[in-house]
């Protein structure tokens, strides 16, 4: 027997469709973001692969991919659990910019940086902008420890303690775990799970919408299969392209 | 300073469409029903009465109501608990039976003694049943415990607990608290806030889709106004006259 993991990225949000840097903004999701939760659940449900439990971020983008996702599968009464630990990156002060506009103005090389570098944040949002979670009720237990920008690496230091003492808890009770969340919050955890190298993270893509199954061993908690399995895997290949695009 | 509480009722669901005996069955809402959920968001939102933390049924006509209420209120990132203490009256027998063929086969007096009566639950379901939750495992952890069949009494019996463990503690956190659940399982906190008698409880209805705003004494958790305030007074007395109005 292996645990069962099931990750899954949110659909397309308003800030996706318009090329922006989202974040912590929270955004909500498109009409194809929301059909994109409920062919997530349909996938589930043929699969098979039933959750018991649901951890989201604190994000809506990612807490109704879930709820849509858990209604299509009829799954909507389980035990439901949030956590900014599973929010998106912080984008600092790139939060809410065009990211073609950023790249025409600082480079391809700055862009790529700021996107993809594993320790190196951008700038850090002022708490004065209209982007900035200062004063969110949501994260007032943070006090001054709120994140301002992060970079890949303070995204794993935040999420893996929520990983260690919310996620695997529910896993070792035998329960089927969905995590619903974001492209950098899922590559933190996805770069745990599997290993994988600071550069090498670098280019790896999550697509949107499609459940991501991963059994984990039960004494050691790795992957069974490395880098896990979508549950429609022309589609996760397709997609993944695509993201890689983004700002092009 | 007083404790802040709001209650929900579940907006129209299949079954109350169809005019049939629900409890513990799983049916979803209708269009109209989902529509009664934006407007309860709506008016948490208007009245400035922003939930902290929600508790649910484990039934997902309860659950989305409560997940469209919030949306629209914006505050789909809070807390979230369910629990099968907030669940609808199990209906027994009648659960899949519709209410006026019900009430001309065994008459006015039966039908109403079995919607209203504070103790006297109708005949158990059979396991054997389609609408027995006999295997369901949202309710595993009950084993044998498993409600056959509930009057009110039974409700208020198994509910209690829950409130004073679960939704209280939230209170005394000074967290307004949103509970999403049915007109049976609300009967009874009602009854059970405002002291109201065995007699009196039967000719109480609840409307669909109104939040019911409470302010509890922090000493004795007593309503600083008895019964409650809905935060659209003229619809929720149209509303409760339409509820009382049910099986003619």
């Amino acid at each position: 027997m292996a645990y069962n993991l099931v990750l899954l990225r949110h659909g397309e949000s308003d800030w996706n469709q318009k090329n922006l840097f989202t974040g912590w903004v929270d955004v909500t999701l498109t009409d194809k973001g929301r059909a994109e939760g409920v062919r997530a659940g349909e996938l589930l449900a043929e699969s098979g692969l039933l959750p018991d439990v649901v951890h989201t971020s604190r994000l809506k983008r990612a807490i109704l991919t879930s709820q849509i996702a858990l209604e299509a599968a009829d799954r909507s009464w389980i035990d439901t659990h949030r956590s900014w630990r599973l929010n998106e990156r912080h984008y600092g002060a790139l939060q809410g910019k065009n990211k073609k506009e950023i790249r025409d103005e600082f480079g391809e090389e700055q862009f790529m940086t700021w996107r993809r570098s594993f320790d190196t944040p951008p700038p850090e949002l002022e708490d004065s902008s209209e982007w900035s979670q200062a004063g969110d009720p949501r994260y007032a237990n943070l006090g001054a420890a709120l994140p301002r920008t992060e970079c890949l690496k303070d995204v794993i230091v935040r999420l893996l303690p929520y990983w260690y003492d919310s996620i695997v808890p529910d896993l070792q009770l035998g329960r089927t775990v969905l995590v619903a969340a974001h492209g950098n919050s899922l590559r933190a955890l996805v770069k745990h799970l599997d290993g994988i190298s600071d550069e090498e993270i670098t280019g790896l893509n999550i697509p949107t919408g499609i459940p991501l199954h991963y059994e984990l061993d039960e004494e050691t908690l790795a992957p069974v299969t490395a880098r896990g399995t979508y549950l429609d895997a022309d589609a996760a290949a397709e997609a993944a392209a695509a993201v890689a695009n983004q700002g092009r």
